[in-house]
């Protein structure tokens, strides 16, 4: 049995901690905020970010990132991914070189464009492994059966990781293709606004099913561009999270989607989900990119404009399907 | 503007009728029922198979196969996957051999295995074109945008087809691979009807997410094994039309799974369905190719026990997830 701390206190790190909990691990979360520390540890809840939970009672939470990660042998950075780099900068000298880094967020850093490995690297010198895969908490904690993949360069650290987490009702792959994982799980997040933006005018499951078909294609290609694996693409932390934040009613991209096609303004419908929307900030950073590397994506494009340009949703989606008539493959 | 002729009522006929009969062409329904003529004719509805429909005037019924195929230059085969045989033999000696024969059924002949359009070219020497994609017919009356695929051996006819089709919400490619887009819609209804087991028995998105990525992999599998292109599977055809008949509230598919995961054994689910299910039909066929061909389709091996062996689905779910630990690319 091993230590494991959590980094953050978001929806899904909780779910994971019960699961290691009860597996029999020494957990512990580490969150800045006093009050999600409390209702972990009095009320045995973690209301802010995932309800009708009972919070095992080998599960610590501290206010305190030193005492949270003492004797660690993993640490889980559950955190959103714009704030990957400060942590790490925050554990630097804090954490035995031997820990074993495990990043659930999903993300590519602004600006630099960097996968989230690339600046846990530039930051710490431990081993690090992802862990991705369609994966609602919410589900999680039911114990509904669910598949992940892990990845590194270390495939012993991920193989170990593997074992870490899996139990019958929690399926975890290896896959060796580290960028093919991260980029993605970024790139879907964009998918899934777009998603959440045809239901939000009104759209039927037809014209939700051309935009992920036509979506993975635009993972596939910027995917391939960075050095990542069609095969990676087409699995379950490419296709497979796609269709899960597509479609599922518990993924807040989809929901931030729904607000913005059902007219609200972009900033509103963000403050209005109350967490982090990946897929915002996934929009600009892959917008950038296919721009310098040339690679069509035109449904990131749109979203772009609708995103940060105030383009009307509606005017959007209308530029896709009015297209000349063509063959599929192209 | 065209004559245009379809053979069979069902939903995606109708909504197919009314599309072609508001740009103007004339069209005609057979339907061997009288019921179902009468209330095209009389009533403007087609209550039978698709509700909440107003049947443009310009469109006739006819209880006569002769009549309704007088001058077509187009006809429409809307009709289910086993009956197709039969009604081509019908057909024969009444149809000009110029007329464009368009086939919107997805499934493979049972017994021989063969494709649908190998079926068609075996009793008629028409030009064939397959019209396929992710598109349920309640979306398409309500002019939902829409996406499709034309293929043909004859890709001058499949272009044809895409104009007579083509609207401002009805979006149609061309795609030169016949096998992959037939083989694509076929295999699409067993991994459905899987997922329709998964919802009935409770499971969440995370578990249908995973099915449907594997069953991505299974389809591909056979695909290629019969000749068809990866790049297929992954378009509108396979993947697109996948989602859709996994996730839609309007898939026929899904509903008997549900039904059968909820507890209701299998004859009775497809008779409460009452219309077609072709996804038992396509996991009969399949099972025996993939025995035949020795391709691996686990998904469709589980789903052929709980469908002709009593195997009771929550036992196939549950040894579908318990397998080794692995690696996700095998």
């Amino acid at each position: 049995m091993s230590n494991v701390s959590f980094i953050g206190g978001g929806s899904f790190g909780t779910a994971l901690a019960i699961l290691l909990a009860e597996k029999g691990n020494t957990v512990s979360i580490y969150n800045r905020n006093k009050e999600v520390v409390d209702d972990i540890n009095i009320n045995r809840r973690n209301d802010k970010y995932i309800r009708n939970l009972e919070i095992s009672s080998n599960i610590v939470a501290f206010n305190n990132l030193e005492k949270a990660i003492e004797n660690a042998e993993y640490v889980v950075l559950a955190v959103p991914s714009h704030t990957i780099r400060s942590i790490c900068r925050s554990l630097k000298d804090k954490i035995s070189e031997n820990t074993i880094i495990i990043s659930i967020a999903k993300g590519i850093e602004e600006h630099t464009d960097k996968r989230l490995s690339t600046v846990i690297k530039e930051e710490l010198s431990n081993p690090i492994v992802i862990l991705s895969g369609p994966s609602h908490a919410e589900e999680v904690v039911l114990k509904l059966p669910t598949t992940l993949v892990v990845t590194s360069e270390c495939m012993e650290c991920a193989s170990e990781v593997q074992s870490l987490f899996m139990t019958s009702y929690f399926r975890v792959y290896t896959n060796e293709d580290l960028v093919g994982v991260e980029v993605g799980g970024a790139v879907k997040n964009i998918i899934a606004l777009a998603a959440g933006i045809l239901d939000g005018l009104g759209y039927g499951d037809n014209t939700k099913a051309a935009l992920m078909t036509r979506g993975m294609k635009e993972i596939s290609r910027i995917g391939l561009a960075l050095g990542g694996k069609e095969e990676t693409f087409y699995g379950l932390t490419g296709m497979g999270d796609l269709i899960v934040t597509c479609t599922s009613k518990h993924s807040r991209n989809r929901k931030a989607g729904l607000l913005i096609g059902s007219g609200m303004p972009v900033d509103e419908a963000i403050k209005e989900i109350g967490m982090v929307v990946e897929g915002v900030k996934a929009c600009r950073a892959f917008y950038e990119l296919k721009e310098k590397m040339k690679v069509s994506m035109p449904i990131t494009d749109i979203l772009y404009k609708v995103l940060f340009e105030k383009k009307e949703p509606k005017l959007g989606i209308q530029e896709l399907m009015n297209r000349e008539k063509k063959s599929e493959i192209f």
